[in-house]
């Protein structure tokens, strides 16, 4: 469908602790209505899930200590990193690994930005599909329909300066728009096919957050159609299986 | 800047050929106002450039029959992918190449989706953020302010299954957001630092065009503050340079 699709960022989440009912306190401050999708950033699902880790509580092992010298790295935050992965990508400049949730990303997704004077870092999610499957629930409750929840993280890429916000969780939303044997205006097959909409939805919220503000939810309205009576395949589906990848 | 941002597609446009004045289509279909930023899909720029080419026309070369075999892909259309190309980054199942104008991405861009009767397909603009020059120029004038053109096209990514739309030329806007050194509310620096705005805007854009309904313009309303009174350094500032890269 084509139509105005509005962005929304929610103001007026208060500060979420571990333990927090995240989704009520999404659900109190938007609005919710059927057909509507929620974006919410990974730091605060993870913040609300526990998994704030104190470097002073991790002893790294020879093999962290061996790669945080060579990559100027705390090593006990690499031990965090190596405990989160199944395989080493890339261990020049930057640690990119394949997390034992099938990510690829550089150091496992581990926040370590406000690390402050507590020495805390946060992980991902443990189960991102979980994370959002509940969240709808409790966001689906209280619109009194269907809603859409995506889990963001911002993301390098390869080839390409920067990073853009991609889906590692989603429940109730379609993850790939599928235009595969569909026809255009013309009656002729479409090239571009499979559209992550996901990670698009993502990228979206991403522009309508300020950093530095800590908005950790965005609403985005306009495409009911992706939104789905079932929690579907979840991010996970957005994963390339390994013998399709030509980079790893 | 944290607020609303609105997508909206232009309807309305009128079918563009070889020569059209597209900057001046767009104007006159949307109401461009001060900090607007349009996003154009590449194959209408594609296509007023006049950047068709009949694979009848092509004769390929031996190296290009060969790939051509090995890919099961017309050798006329290798022929065009190698003249696009400097470099072949990846040749099992897809043709992966560095473009002479510095992407990375499949069959150097060529649009073969649309080859219909005519055996028509379309290369990429020659040089995409100087189309998004002109096109902002001849926007920007109709709005008598400032706006933001970005020229979006739709890439595979590694390790990631689907497409998402990215900025392949830009002009008068911010590719990237940059708060490398910037504190967050509390005063700690941010990890997440070089945002690839540009493409999240590409991205943003494909979410509210259908595919099939042809729509060759969007306006995103809502990030006046990525709105830049130069044109800047374009999307080719978002190509990560080749020594800094650890995927190719």
């Amino acid at each position: 469908m084509s139509g105005p699709i509005t962005v929304l960022p929610i103001s007026g989440i208060p500060e979420i602790e571990a333990g927090a009912d995240l989704g009520r306190a999404i659900a109190s401050a938007a609005e919710p209505t059927d057909g509507d999708i929620f974006v919410v950033a990974q730091k605060v699902v993870s913040k609300a899930e526990g998994r704030g880790r104190r470097l002073a509580d991790v002893e790294p092992s020879p093999r962290a200590i061996e790669l945080g010298h060579d990559l100027d790295k705390d090593p006990r935050l690499v031990e965090l990193i190596l405990a989160e992965s199944v395989r080493i990508v890339r261990d020049e400049r930057v640690l990119i690994v394949e997390t034992a949730g099938g990510l690829i990303c550089a150091n496992a997704g581990i926040d370590s930005s406000n690390v402050g004077a507590a020495g805390e870092v946060l992980l991902l999610p443990e189960d991102p599909d979980a994370s959002a499957q509940r969240l709808r629930a409790e966001i689906g409750a209280a619109a009194g329909g269907r809603v859409g929840v995506v889990i963001s993280d911002s993301f390098g890429r390869p080839w390409r300066v920067g990073q853009t916000d991609v889906a590692i969780g989603c429940a109730g939303v379609r993850p790939v728009d599928d235009w595969r044997g569909r026809p255009d205006r013309d009656g002729r097959e479409l090239a571009a096919t499979e559209i992550a909409v996901a990670d698009q939805l993502a990228g979206a919220a991403d522009l309508s957050r300020d950093k530095a503000a800590g908005v950790p939810a965005v609403l985005i309205r306009g495409r009911p159609d992706l939104v789905t009576a079932e929690d579907g395949p979840g991010a996970r589906s957005l994963q390339r299986p390994r013998d399709q990848d030509l980079f790893r």
